[in-house]
């Protein structure tokens, strides 16, 4: 499915752009990327930037035209800064257009393609697309850098990628700690109950203020070695101090 | 809510990430930056980065330890590559982050907080946290730039910010073309349907091609204008063409 996903980049003007774009790619699982007429490729600011993502440089093609980088795409995802009086149907979310698109790269290549740093893709470029997805921003200010704007779509796309279910993605987790048993948390809550009567905060038993702390400390989850922990604090509390 | 959420980078070593995070934040409606002892700032290269968010540049604050940074925060989130051992409450997906953090910050500063480029955040520094929250990506190269961190989770914070029923956000959307009624639609369909007939490609009402093809044009959602089109097309198709 994520090898499906080609990334066009149209007339990019400043390698470091490229060699960024090709990191971010990377860190989201995305390899397939093609240049449209780079105004300098290769170049050692392009492999620089791209800092351990070379291969993705390396393995990108050069082409003369959008037409040509997508011709074999089925759906073909600008992404633009401007909402465009073009009617291509237009995704106001990234989140949606990526969900389809991962959809889409099911069976058949796609694209997303982003233009210049300046002038972003040219009308006749956007009729090479099926959809235009623009990036919901600041209004005052919402022009983000092209890498970046590559980064999050890919972000999106990656995401929608592990929420699919037939990615079997399994996320790496480190191993979680053993919960402890109910018959633990009432040994744990009695334990508690004794150490405030026996250091006078509470005289007698006083269900609310149990109740309460016991609340917070479930709140917190503790594992059973945390229990075990706040056990042992609660014996050394118990015990007689050492007078002088 | 937005005004609350505060963006700390500690001992970032390239000035251009600082520029590069500065601009990611403006884009995403973010304006308080505070750096703990930056190896090199101000610099021109910050300045440069920031490419017109040279205001966030300027009005960032400037301290030396992280404990500072944040001291007035009721939620501190430390943007983390990997998964540490320590027993902080962890968010495996920035989404769920974002909305709990602009829920937060609609009372109390809360911040996000970002590692050295190289080494991340310390485990003292991690102490000064109350979350981690790591952004998923391949196992095999997941280290996000800098900038790019900060660009990803800004934008999902602006995310769950403009999703939030507070926060009042009104998109930026182009006029919609008027939709047509269901008698425009009517008539569309007999017209097209008389313009198969009269072509031979019908040889008599065809109730499922007719259907699919009307629920073809239904799926493409055509608005007012397009549907005159669509007349005006067929119009000029039902005309006898001029011989010779």
């Amino acid at each position: 499915m994520l090898s499906n996903i080609r990334i066009v980049l149209v007339q990019t003007y400043h390698p470091g752009n490229i060699g960024a774009s090709a990191r971010a790619m990377k860190t989201m699982g995305l390899a397939d990327l093609v240049l449209v007429n780079p105004r300098c490729f290769p170049d050692s600011e392009a492999s620089r930037l791209a800092a351990g993502a070379e291969d993705v440089i390396d393995s990108a093609r050069v082409v003369a035209s959008l037409r040509e980088a997508v011709s074999d795409c089925v759906q073909v995802v600008g992404a633009s800064a401007r909402l465009r009086s073009l009617p291509l149907p237009h995704y106001d979310e990234p989140e949606t257009m990526a969900r389809e698109l991962v959809a889409s790269a099911a069976s058949d290549p796609v694209a997303l393609v982003f233009g210049r740093e300046r002038f972003g893709l040219t009308n006749d470029e956007i009729r090479c697309c099926s959809h235009q997805v623009s990036i919901p921003a600041n209004p005052d200010y919402g022009i983000l850098n092209l890498s970046q704007a590559v980064q999050v779509l890919a972000y999106e796309t990656f995401k929608a990628w592990r929420q699919h279910p037939d990615s079997h993605y399994r996320p790496v987790r480190p191993a979680a700690d053993r919960q402890p048993t109910r018959e633990q948390l009432d040994h744990f809550h009695a334990h508690l109950s004794r150490v405030m009567q026996a250091s006078g905060f509470l005289t007698q038993p006083h269900a609310r203020t149990e109740a309460q702390l016991q609340a917070l400390f479930s709140r917190a989850q503790p594992s059973r070695k945390e229990l075990s922990l706040l056990r042992g604090l609660l014996s050394s509390l118990e015990e007689p101090r050492e007078e002088g």
